[in-house]
Parts: structure tokens; sequence; C-alpha cells
């Protein structure tokens, strides 16, 4: 690819781009097409941008950044009307044509040959005909799912759920209206829009919804402007923070310490948002001491029993070969699995795959041995 | 300081101890005496280690290690007799003389003024006379205590307990009974020793002394190996744990997040190795919870009320000088705190000391204005 010509529609200096070569910026050929990848963001560049060997932009989504006290963030963040959309717990996608072909990106900027089968598969390619610059931005969820499984939703294997649009070569995105409008027009799964609220008395409206997700097992909801001016804020509902800890916990080693302590932090804070008493209180903690303890507990049980303990995930695919490209993928992401023999099945194969958890292992076995941490 | 002089006498080549020079290896000469101190470990070098400028060496403490299953650990540490002592829950310090005067060296190596007038009050000058090249190696402990204060033990202000002696210019320490020989001959304080198992017994024999210190408090136990030929190992009580993350979670910004991870998982260890029921380990679980939700809501809530998040201790010192060089010391540690003018108190002089959180007041109070994490 032509440094000069990506660098000027970057709005990067070409020298600047050079030098990040091969450290930030990764080229790829597979699978096609070939394309260039930013592995961290650049100078207002975000992660995950992939500049196509068309010379074609994805922008990578910008990070939705978290509210721990829903009422003063919304105050801060929003005037007018705040559109409350789900936020959807899967894996986040961005599908695109290029030459003709439907690609889906990885948050990171790989294509993913799963994703890539499910989403031609399962969305109407007439939007990409009628719209051949669209990128639709969304998530995958569902049960069958490789890297989150859900079986929150009405959904049997993995599904696309789109939440927002944008338009290659452009870091704008469209927000609620035109997304909602477009998911109407082309039949597309689109996240559920839950309530729109004037902003000041938006926060007593949306602590039921928060409060009614969370009962149901869902993650929680993402802010909107309607007006699509300012940026959106995300917030999680404490089942679905406890939901992380407990997957956290069961793989304690594989997982920063970050990511554990910032869930518990937010639990903190809702407490205190939502006024709880002393009972209230307590139960939250003990909820959150389960959520921890319990699963910690048992991978440690199930290690002393020579279990060996990995994340059991299941795909389904059409050809065997998209099996045998996502088998690649995850070894280029430095995920180690097991892919079991594809078993046939209506309209194709399913396949099991266990993902190692290495550290977890091989600590516990450590620990079980009277090796010292 | 000769480099050469030093080098040779830590059996390091010069040119490495050059290159080290401002990076890993310090010069100080305040308080006196002069002395250099290695920041981090260096080929063997324990972080810690001090040269003065005498060339005397007192080489850092070595980290004990912890178990995580007692049974197994036992089992691999050690044969023969294992003494099992109280392990002190204060802070880390190595009290020796130089030139005829005592000074006492924190765990980083450093002399502190505020340690180094406690140790001269309370250590019978005798033994240095006796053993001009003895370290005596302990923890301080007490309420009145800046760094790790406790009113756990029968202690009003702070004491210095003894654990272990070495000698200057020798990595070697001396173990359980030349330590505790010592402390009777020279009426110092020493760690409790709980008592003296072999090695094949020594589990069922501990857990319950393990649960007893925990009731009362305590932090837990170090086993050494009478023999003194294995290094010992560190257990610590639930309580203990408990303790911690309530503190780490008072000042949830300002603790690193593996403090706070590798406390939880001990908790999973240690019920899964005592084979709680689950009844037991939920209300381990219930524990563990309240003492990570509970102090974090209130500073949240503290916060909301416009109070500053600090942590508040006090010391007493002979001599106002001796305050006044502690807040320098506290200065060149990069700890902020501010200190309330001496009151005048039998035999010298109280000082409360507000030691601020800044990171946590910082995010805290971004939150409550409505900023997004």
């Amino acid at each position: 690819m032509k440094i000069s010509r990506v660098a000027e529609r970057l709005g990067l200096p070409k020298e600047r781009l050079s030098e990040l070569q091969e450290t930030i910026v990764k080229e790829s050929d597979w699978p096609p097409p070939r394309l260039m990848r930013f592995d961290k963001p650049v100078s207002g560049v975000e992660a995950g941008t992939v500049v196509f060997y068309t010379g074609e932009v994805v922008y990578g989504y910008p990070k939705i950044k978290r509210a721990m006290l829903l009422e003063p963030a919304i105050k801060r963040q929003f005037t007018g009307i705040v559109a409350v959309e789900e936020k959807m717990n899967g894996y986040n996608l961005r599908a695109t044509s290029i030459d003709g072909e439907i690609v889906a990106l990885t948050r990171g900027g790989y294509i993913c040959p799963f994703s890539t089968e499910v989403v031609r598969d399962r969305i109407d390619p007439e939007v990409f005909r009628d719209h051949p610059e669209i990128v639709l931005c969304g998530e995958m969820v569902g049960p069958e799912n490789p890297y989150v499984p859900k079986s929150i939703y009405p959904v049997d294997s993995a599904e696309f759920v789109l939440f927002d649009i944008a338009k290659k070569n452009s870091r704008v995105t469209q927000g609620v209206h035109p997304t909602h409008d477009l998911a109407e027009e082309y039949g597309l799964n689109v996240t559920p829009l839950l309530g729109e609220f004037r902003a000041e008395g938006a926060y007593k409206e949306i602590v039921p919804i928060v409060r009614d997700l969370g009962k149901r097992g869902r993650e929680g909801i993402v802010l909107k402007d309607v007006s699509n001016e300012a940026p959106p804020i995300k917030y999680t509902c404490s089942e679905s923070n406890c939901m992380d800890l407990e997957h956290a916990f069961r793989y304690y080693n594989d997982y920063a310490s970050d990511f554990i302590v910032s869930r518990v932090v937010r639990e903190g804070f809702q407490a205190v948002e939502w006024g709880e008493s002393s009972e209230e209180i307590r139960a939250r903690a003990a909820r959150l001491g389960e959520s921890i303890l319990l699963p910690l507990a048992d991978t440690i049980r199930r290690k002393m029993e020579k279990e060996q303990i990995a994340q059991s995930v299941q795909i389904r695919v059409k050809r065997i070969q998209t099996a045998k490209d996502f088998e690649q993928h995850l070894r280029r992401m430095g995920i180690r699995a097991i892919f079991d023999i594809p078993v046939p099945d209506v309209d194709g194969y399913v396949v099991r795959i266990e993902k190692m958890v290495m550290s977890t292992n091989d600590k516990t076995q450590a620990m079980i041995d009277g090796q010292l941490w």
C-alpha cells in the first residue's frame, strides 16, 4: 500500500506513519482483502482502525466512557433529549463491504472468519449494495459465540445486533435515529431503544430500566444524545458486574487485576447513588462476595480433582473451512484453543472449542503441589 | 564512597555497580550516616540493601514467600522440625549501629528518623555494644505507628519486635533459636513462638493456631525450619486478609489492583483447604464482600458530604526535631502528609499526621461531579 496515500487519508504526516509500521501499524493479507491495522491509538486515529488496500478507511469505533454515578453524569454530559438503548453483551464488530465482499472486523481491526460468515448470512446484502460506503457497528451476541457466549437473549446461535452506523473514510457515526431507521428499512436486528427522556428528568426514569435489565441478566444501557452532538455514555447493572466477576475469578490468574477491581468499584458507586439501606448494602456485599469466592473455590477444587481448567465455547458454521480459518485466527491472536471435530447439524456444523487458560491452570497446580506464591 | 571497595564487598563487578548508580543504587547523606541504598534487587543483592560510608553492608531482609495451601507447602518446604512464630502486623525494620550510633532502616533501606528514635529508646544499647556487628530484624508495631497503625497488640504507642538476627556484611540470618536466646538475654520484645512441630504432623497443629490468631485480629504466622536450612514461609488469617481489603477499599484508587486481588485469592485457597461447607463458604463470601463494599461506599458517601479523605495516624516523639525530620522523610518518600502542631505529653510530644490519598479524593470527586471513568 502506498504509505503517502494512506497517510494523507488519515491526516498523518507520511514520516510519522512510516515510523509506526511494524510496531503500531500492522499489515495483514489474510483473510483477504489486504489491509493495515492500527494496534493502538495514534494521533487521533482510534485503535482498531483499518485501511484496506483499496485505500478505504474504516475507523475504530470510539470508546464509550462510563458513568459511575448516573445522575451527575447525565447532568454534566447531556442537554436536550437522551435516548436509552440497551447495551448488548457480546463482542464488538464492524461490518462493511470491500469490493462487494462483506467482511466483519473485530474491535482490534482483525477480519474474523467466523464473524464474517455469520454477518454474510444474517445481514441483508441489499444494505451494502444500496450503501457501498456504509459501516454497520454492532455487537455479536448469543450462546454460540466464541468470545462472550451468553444465553440471555432470545437468540439460538449468534446474531449481529446493530447499534450505530458510520461511513468509510469518516470518523463520524450517525447516532440513534438514522440507525433505527436503517434497521427498520432492511430488517436488521437493532439494539432495543428503551426510551427517550429530557436530560433533566432522565435519571429517575432510567433507574427502573437498569434494575429491570439487571433482573433479566442483561448488561446495561448506553445513553445517547438524540441530536448526536454529545458522545454517548454507558452504565452497567449490578448483576452484570457480578457475572463479570464470576467469570474472572473462575479464571483468576488469566484476568488483569484492573478488570476485577473496576467492576467491584462500580458496585460501591451504585450502592451509594441508590441510597441503599444498611440491609440492602449487606445483601449487595453478599452477592459480590459470592460472585468472587464461589467460582474461585470451584476452580481450585476442580484442579485438585485433576480437571483441566478451560473455557468451553461452541460455534456453528456453514462451511468446515470457516472453522479451520477461525482456528487460524485464534492462533494469530495468541489464544490457545483445542477444536473438536465438526459435528454435522442442520444447515452446517457445530464445533466445540476449549479455550485454554494456562496461567490459572499452572498457578493453581503449583499451589496444590506446595509451591509458594 | 569508593565504588571499587563497595563492588568487591557485594561481589559485583565494579563496572556493573557504576552503571547502576543513580538508577538503582541511590546515595543519601541524610539523616547521617552517609550511605548507598539499593532501590531494587540486583544480581543477588536484595532490594533495601544498604552500604554505609564505613564500607559496612546491611543486606535487605529476604522476602518471605507465601503458602496458599498450607499442607502441601509444609510438606514440600520442610523436613524435620517447624517452628511456628506469629507474623507481626506493622512495618519491617533493621536496627544496627554504625560508629556506635543506632539507626533503623526501613524495608527500602532508608534511615527513618521516627523509627530510629523509637529503636534507640526501646532497645537496650548493650546489645549493640556487645555485638557491634549485629543487625536486629524486626517489626515496629502498635497504634502510634505512622505506616501500619494497629491496636491489636498490648502496646500503648510503638514497639520494636524482633523476629530474626543477622550480621553486617553477611546475607545469612540466624533463625529461630539464636533470635529468642538473644531476646531473652537482653530483654528484647520478640515475636511469639507458638509451637514447634515435626513437619509431617504440623498442618493439623497449625490450623487451630491460625484460627485463633484470626479471632484475635492478628495477622498470621511465619513457619521456620528450626535448623535454619530451609527458607521460612508465611501464611495469613482470613480476618487479616479482610482487614487489608477494608483498608485498600477505603482508599480504593491509591492501592494497586494486585494488592487487592492477591488478598481475595488467598481467601479462595483457604476456604478450599479448610474444606468449608456451602454454608461456611457463603459466610466467608459475605465477610469478604462486606470488607470490600462497606469501606468503599463509606468513602464515596464521605466525599459527597465534602469530607477530605485522608489517613489519620499519630506518632509520639521525645524531641520535636524527630517529628520535623520525619516530615522530611515522608516528603522524600513521595508521601503527602499534613503534620499537626506537636502536643506536649508525658515524656515528649504527640503529633497527629494526615496522610493524603490524593488519587482516591480526586477520582471520587470527579465521579460526583459527573465526570466519566
